[in-house]
C-alpha cells in the first residue's frame, strides 16, 4: 500500500480522554475512532490488525478440529428465559424491543442459541464429539466503558462450544481448547498465562482464564514466576490424543497461578518458594469453561446413548476476546514512540521510507522494493509522501511496523538501503536484494 | 473435511414455512437455521459460502483501490438527527435505548457514521479521492420478514462510500464501483444486470440497481434482451482510467433495463425492438448511488480546495447484499434435487463419495484422493459415512458441490473412479490421478 493512497489519520496530540497507553496509541496511530461511548469504528490500519488476529484464531480452531459457523448478533429473549438467564443477567444485557413488541437482546454470549441449534439437529451419541464456534460481535452495556477496546460495549469475540457424551470427553475438549489457545496467543507474540478463575455468569467450577501480564490489567494475579519461563513453542500436538492434550494442560497449569477471585494466600505460600512468588496485574484475553449439563438439562439437549437411554450432553464454552487483544498486545508491546507490533499480527510486514521523494534513484529503488516484496506475497507500506525524513520516521515508529527499509540517495550511491528493527532500534546497511530476502525469511 | 466429523444437518422434509426454493434449499441443505423471525444462524456449510462471497467482494473492492475498514453495528441517534434521517426512517429502523437512556439504533446503513469519520480526519483536497468500505451486519426491522435470507432482518452487507472533490471525480468513483460489481457478480457465477433505479431513502438521482433475473424476484423489470448476451469476462480494466471505466458503464447501461420504479413504457417501446422486449422479475443484489453533497452539506464534511476555499465533498454510496446473495445464487442455480453451486462460491471444491465404506481398497483410494486434493490447496468433502450409495448421492446433490468423485470397488478393479458434474449430470471414468488434475484445472 502506498501511504498517499491510504487512509491513515494519525494524531499529533495525545487524546485527553484516553487513560491507558494502548487506548492513547490506538487513537494516535489511526487504528480506531470512537463512534459513541464504548463503541468504535475500526479505521483501515486497526481493521487489518483485527483481521490478522481473527485469522490466527480461525486457523488454530480449525487445526484443533473445531467447526466454524456464525450466529446472529440479536437473539430472542425466549431462549434466555428457558435457561433462566434472562432475569439473572443484569443491566449489562442490552434489551431491545422490536416493532411488534417482541423482547430481543444483543447477545453478550451464545450458550442458549448454540444449545438450541444442537437440540434441533443432534439426537445421537454417534454425532459426538462436536465443537462449534463462531467469531461475532457482541454487546455488554458497561455502565462506564473505558480503556478503549479493552472495555468497550460492542466487542468482537470468538466463542466456541463443545458437546460431548461424557464428562471425560468434555474435559478432553477443554484440554484441546487450552492447547489451541496457547498456540494462538503465542502466534500473536503474547504470553497469556492460564490461571484458575471463577465461573461467573457462565457457570462452572472448571475454568481457566488466560491473562497477559500488564500494569494496566484489570485483575490482580498471583503466580509462581517459574511459569513465565514456559512457552508452547513449535511443538506438534495431536488434538485427538487425550494423553497429549492432558499433558499440556498439566504442564501449563500445575504451577500456582490464580486471579484474585480464586487466590488463596495459604496455598500460595505453601506451594511457591518466596523468591518465586509474584503479585502483578493481568489483562484477561480468554477463558475456557467446562460446565457439564447446566444448559443441556435446562434446555433439553439430550442424545441417545449406545444402550438406548437418553442423557443430557456435557458442554463447555471457550472464549477469546478478539477486539480486546489489540489493546492487550499494545499494552505488552510498545515504547515511548509508539506501538511495536509482533510479526504475527502486524498490519503491514514492513515499511518503506523514501528519504527524498522525487529523487529519481530513490523513487525507482522504492518502487522496485515495493514490487519485489509484493511479488513474494508480503504487504509493505510505502511512505511516498513528500514529507521530511523525521516526520516519516515518527509515523512509522508510531504505527509500529516491526521492520523498516529506509531508502535515500546517499545509501543508494553505495548500493545499500537500511533495514531497521522497530523493537531493538538496530539498523544495518545492505543491498536491496538482501533486505528483501531478510524480510521474506522473517515472515517465512 | 470428513463428513463424519462435520456438522451438516440436512433435512429430509421440506420445511413448510419456506415459500421459495432458495429458502427451502438453504434449510434442507443445512446452510441456515432460523434463530428468530428474519434472523438466521449460519450453519457450517452456509457460513463457508457466506465467507466465499465475502472474500470475492473484498478482493474486487481492493483491486478497485477501495480501502477496507469496519464500522460498528450500533450507532448513536445523534448523527442521524444531524442528517435529518432519524425521523424520516420509519419503523424499519430498530431503535434502542441503552441503560443510560441514550437513543441508539442498529445501523441499516452507514452514510452518517462514515461522513462523521471523514469530517473528523480529512480537511484537504490532497487527501482525495478516497473510497472507504466495510462489510458488516445490518438490521432492518421488516414488518413481515420472509424468503429466508432474501428478506431477513439481520443481514450482511458491503457498503462503500466515495469522497471526491468534484462531481466528475465522484462519477468516476461511481463507474469504478459499477466495474468492480460486474466483476464480483460474474466471479460468483451470476449475471447481475445494472438497471436504472430509484434513489429511495439514501437519496440521489444517479443510481443503478444490480438485478439477477429470477421468477421469485421482488421487482418487476423491463429490459432489452440483448443485455443478457453481455458479459464482463476476464478483461483487464485500469481502475484509475476515467475513460476505461466510463466505457464499461456505457457498454453495460446503454441498453434499456429498468425496474418498475423507473420504467417508462413509451421509451421502452421506442428504444427496444418488439422481439427483444422482456418483462420479467429480478432479485436486487446491489445498488450504486451518486448523491452529491446531500450528507456532506448537512454534516459539514468539507475540504479546502487548491484555491483555498472550502467546499462540501461529493459523495456516493455503493452496496452489495452479501447474505442475500446466497439466496439469489440458489434461485438462479438449482434443480429438483438441490443446489448447484457455481465454482466461484462452492463451500467445498468437490465431493468424494465412497460407495463401500469399510472396503479396504475403496477406503484407501478415498484417503489418497483426499490427501492429494488437499495438498493442491483444494478442499474436498469426503462422505465417509456408512450409508448406502443412494443416500450419499442424494446428500451430495442436495448440497450442490459442482463436482463429485465416486469411488467403488468395481471401478477400482479397472483402475478408475468416476467424475460427475453436478450441473450437467455427466459422468466420466478416469484414473484417480487424472480426476485430481481435472479438479485442480477447473479451480486454477
Amino acid at each position: 500500500m502506498r501511504l498517499t493512497r491510504y487512509f491513515l489519520p494519525v494524531l499529533k496530540e495525545t487524546p485527553s480522554e484516553a487513560q491507558i497507553v494502548s487506548h492513547r496509541l490506538m487513537l494516535r496511530a489511526g487504528l480506531i475512532k470512537q463512534a459513541s461511548a464504548g463503541i468504535y469504528s475500526w479505521l483501515p490500519l486497526g481493521y487489518k490488525v483485527l483481521k490478522r488476529i481473527e485469522t490466527i484464531v480461525h486457523e488454530e480452531q480449525i487445526r484443533a478440529g473445531h467447526i466454524p459457523m456464525l450466529m446472529p448478533t440479536l437473539q430472542s429473549a425466549d431462549l434466555w428465559r428457558e435457561s433462566g438467564r434472562y432475569d439473572d443477567y443484569g443491566q449489562e444485557m442490552l434489551r431491545i424491543t422490536d416493532r411488534h413488541g417482541r423482547d430481543m437482546l444483543y447477545g453478550p454470549t451464545n450458550e442458549e442459541l448454540i444449545t438450541d441449534i444442537f437440540r434441533t439437529h443432534v439426537s445421537s451419541y454417534k454425532d459426538l464429539p462436536l465443537t462449534l464456534y463462531h467469531i461475532q460481535w457482541k454487546f455488554r452495556d458497561e455502565v462506564r466503558p473505558r480503556f478503549g477496546v479493552m472495555r468497550g460495549r460492542e466487542f468482537y469475540m470468538k466463542d466456541g462450544y463443545n458437546f460431548d457424551l461424557t464428562k471425560e470427553d468434555a474435559l478432553h475438549a477443554y484440554n484441546r481448547h487450552l492447547v489451541s489457545y496457547l498456540r494462538s496467543y503465542e502466534r500473536m507474540g503474547l504470553q497469556a498465562i492460564p490461571m484458575r478463575a471463577d465461573g461467573g455468569p457462565i457457570g462452572g467450577d472448571y475454568t481457566h482464564e488466560f491473562l497477559v501480564l500488564a500494569e494496566t490489567g484489570e485483575s490482580e494475579v498471583f503466580y509462581d514466576s517459574a511459569i513465565t519461563d514456559q512457552s508452547f513453542g513449535d511443538r506438534a500436538v495431536d488434538y485427538d490424543s487425550v494423553p497429549e492434550c492432558q499433558a499440556v494442560l498439566e504442564e501449563f497449569t500445575s504451577r500456582y497461578a490464580r486471579t484474585d477471585e480464586t487466590h488463596d494466600e495459604a496455598t500460595f505460600n505453601e506451594q511457591v518458594p518466596e523468591e518465586r512468588r509474584r503479585v502483578a496485574r493481568g489483562i484477561e484475553v480468554g477463558q475456557i469453561f467446562y460446565f457439564g449439563t447446566k444448559y443441556s438439562e435446562a434446555m433439553g439437549a439430550t442424545v441417545v446413548t449406545p444402550d438406548g437411554s437418553r442423557v443430557p450432553v456435557h458442554m463447555g464454552s471457550h472464549g477469546i476476546g478478539v477486539s480486546r487483544l489489540l489493546g492487550a498486545i499494545i499494552e505488552a508491546s510498545h515504547d515511548d514512540r509508539g506501538i511495536i507490533w509482533p510479526e504475527g499480527v502486524t498490519p503491514f510486514h514492513c515499511g518503506i521510507v523514501n528519504l527524498k521523494q522525487g529523487d529519481e534513484a530513490a523513487d525507482a529503488a522504492c518502487e522496485s522494493l515495493y514490487a519485489a516484496l509484493t511479488a513474494k506475497g508480503l504487504e509493505p507500506l510505502y511512505d511516498d509522501r513528500s514529507e521530511r525524513a523525521g516526520a516519516k520516521f515518527a509515523t512509522m515508529d508510531l504505527i509500529g511496523l516491526p521492520w523498516r527499509i529506509t531508502v535515500g540517495p546517499r545509501g543508494l550511491a553505495k548500493g545499500v538501503v537500511e533495514l531497521t528493527s522497530r523493537r531493538t532500534g538496530e539498523s544495518e546497511d545492505m543491498s536491496p536484494e538482501v533486505a528483501i530476502d531478510r524480510i521474506a525469511q522473517i515472515y517465512a
